[in-house]
């Protein structure tokens, strides 16, 4: 049984104040949960139904059995069949991209389920590293990590402040804009970060100024703009097929 | 001022049922409302603030000042700053895939937010057509019109049987799976119909029996599989550069 104290700090988890103070985070869901206990992450402890725990491998001090319903009051999903997990947070490490590397740079993504979606995307394609200004949305938020589908356990994320990291990397910088060389004909060799601009109001101005290559999504059709998430996936396969 | 009836009738369109028997729906926000103005579409009422109707082009009969908080009761959004408006549906027309012509076809897409991707990344490319399952979100869902950006006015969605559907058309039919060939090598050539798989299990058996062509996104990296609408939006990019 999970005891008072446990049942409160999962349900505290949902608030981001709470998830930074303890540097946990809540997990959601059988797929995500079985990724969970298969990575390098710290697991704190699961909670599922007796058929769910019976399929994993994990210490029994960790497990915690419970019903549907139990678990559908602790979470953040209306519907959660089988199992959800508290994991440690990783350390916010800096890094550079290395010689050859792709990687993200995300401009304040602000949904959730973009961010997610991203980070899905980025693990498909083989981009393992993603860098985020201080305002995009919060990794450990359970729509993003439901949204990544797992993939949060494989591609590792940085959170700062962009204007003072980007000029201190020295490969190229590509953006997508409405004004740039068509991505069809780009050549991406030798790496380099990709900007992401945020939903609303694309890159901002003061991360324009680092941007060495303008790069854009050719149009052919009458929609003003493509969703962040689909932007990334389509200049990744433009990256990987070039 | 809206009349009570108004206000109960707008109220009741968040409900697919009701939806279906008045032929209504809601549209939501500044830039959604103003796209549906410049449509074919017939708009039945416009509620907005004195600023957002003072900018618009409208038959006076049919616009409502609202303040913020009265159009926030009224609609599906949290925060809706300016407007939202009424429309009447189109009718569920059928329609064959013209000649060199690409269509989507989707087997069951029940996100709402996916779906509306899915309009306004084939409204992006060029594409203005849509099939989809009787299974597949509404288009008159106001999530779904919102995640459009207005693509709802362009592309033209007939919901149907796809099982009785498909063997009636005589073209390629493409479908994403796992061990397909390679989307990048592909030729596109002569227009088809593109099946886009529900999101958790991918194309159904049933429609699988159709498919012509099947294609793959090639994987660089760990994540299983890819969110429909990214599957969707790098598959159009193939076919528009090839």
């Amino acid at each position: 049984m999970l005891s008072k104290a446990k049942i409160k700090l999962i349900r505290s988890l949902q608030i981001k104040k709470y998830r930074q103070q303890e540097q946990l985070f809540v997990v959601e869901g059988a797929k995500s949960v079985a990724e969970l206990l298969n990575s390098d992450f710290v697991v704190e402890l699961v909670a599922g139904t007796g058929e769910y725990l019976s399929t994993i491998d994990a210490p029994s001090n960790l497990l915690f059995e419970l019903d549907k319903k139990e678990l559908e009051s602790l979470g953040l999903f209306q519907s959660n069949e089988s199992a959800l997990a508290v994991a440690r947070m990783k350390p916010n490490e800096s890094f550079k991209p290395a010689p050859g590397e792709f990687v993200l740079a995300l401009d304040d993504i602000r949904d959730p389920g973009n961010l997610g979606t991203i980070v899905r995307t980025a693990d498909w394609f083989g981009l393992s590293r993603i860098v985020a200004s201080n305002e995009t949305a919060a990794l450990s938020h359970s729509k993003v990590i439901s949204a990544t589908m797992g993939s949060f356990t494989r591609v590792r994320m940085f959170y700062t402040d962009l204007e003072s990291y980007l000029p201190t990397v020295s490969t190229r910088l590509f953006g997508a804009y409405l004004d740039g060389q068509d991505v069809h004909q780009v050549d991406f060799n030798g790496g380099g970060v990709i900007v992401i601009g945020n939903e609303a109001r694309g890159i901002s101005d003061a991360i324009t100024r680092f941007v060495t290559d303008k790069i854009t999504i050719p149009r052919y059709g009458n929609a003003e703009s493509l969703n962040a998430a689909i932007a990334t996936a389509v200049i990744c396969d433009n990256i990987r097929r070039s």
